[in-house]
């Protein structure tokens, strides 16, 4: 008996633009569902701009009702100003998913790369191409919400060989 | 005729431990009301983690009422993965106070240690002695807490010195 889809929420979070792409994965077999951005207005408070992020968040989350989501591990960079606006709006889409009960997979984007491509050290254009032939017939929005169906590629990946896994486990 | 007290809401934002303060301001003179540290707990998952934090500080804002909020600006720092912890607890602080429909003023840490020390190079722990000295009778929770009411005390000032200048502005 095949399980039903699990349908799976990607999100590339930050403060500017963050993207975020939904599939549904039956077994190996993987279906685009949607993509977006959330843009929020840089000449506003910070507090308004990560609280419009939330709510923009929410509303995906409602519409698109996942399973799960994912996420990728953040290195952060020798700029601490671009790291930190990028944590406080990481900080509200990890907030948005848990509390909407969704479990979030964290990658690190070199397992990322190695999921969509094939190779760790591909570039953002090769992992773009790659999401629109993994996903045929995806119009994406912007390069954000192509990393976020990434991420959730990965996540399903992931899933499938997990289950694989547990397969094989109970057959011996 | 005095305007009523303001309530000002002092935060100092950690993953590990944030740390709030509640004070009274009335023209010049400061009362202290409430302040406590809202910790989570390191073995759960960082999304759970951001949402206990956020349930809490809800239900901080919900008890004290306050007029306004108050928190240091980060300048970050050369550890990446800190700067990204910090800025993820920051962002749910944020938008806790801006969910509730408080205004958040951003204090520069010696803007904080000038205006309770009195000297922008004072340590920290003269702020805390400070805080002890112009919030007569306060127990402090601890450090964070210390440092949230300073740089709610900040606040007051800075509201203190606005209102005055609009009382010398309409004089003219």
């Amino acid at each position: 008996m095949t399980p039903p889809p699990a349908i799976i929420l990607g999100l590339d979070p930050g403060l500017g633009t963050t993207g975020w792409g939904v599939i549904a994965a039956e077994g190996n077999r993987l279906r685009h569902v949607a993509n977006g951005q959330i843009k929020t207005e840089p000449s506003m408070p910070l507090p308004r701009r990560l609280a419009n992020l939330h709510a923009a968040l929410y509303d995906v989350i409602r519409q698109q009702q996942p399973d799960g989501a994912a996420v990728e591990e953040v290195l952060g960079n020798s700029n601490a100003q671009s790291t930190l606006k990028l944590g406080q709006a990481r900080g509200i889409v990890l907030l948005a998913a848990a509390q909407a009960g969704l479990i979030v997979g964290e990658y690190h984007p070199s397992i990322v790369k190695k999921a969509t491509v094939g190779t760790g050290g591909a570039d953002k254009k090769q992992v773009q191409a790659m999401v629109g032939h993994l996903l045929p017939g995806v119009k994406l929005t912007g390069p954000d919400a192509a990393d976020a169906l990434a991420v959730a590629i990965t996540h399903a990946h992931h899933l499938a060989s997990a289950r694989a896994m547990q397969r094989r486990a109970s057959a011996i």
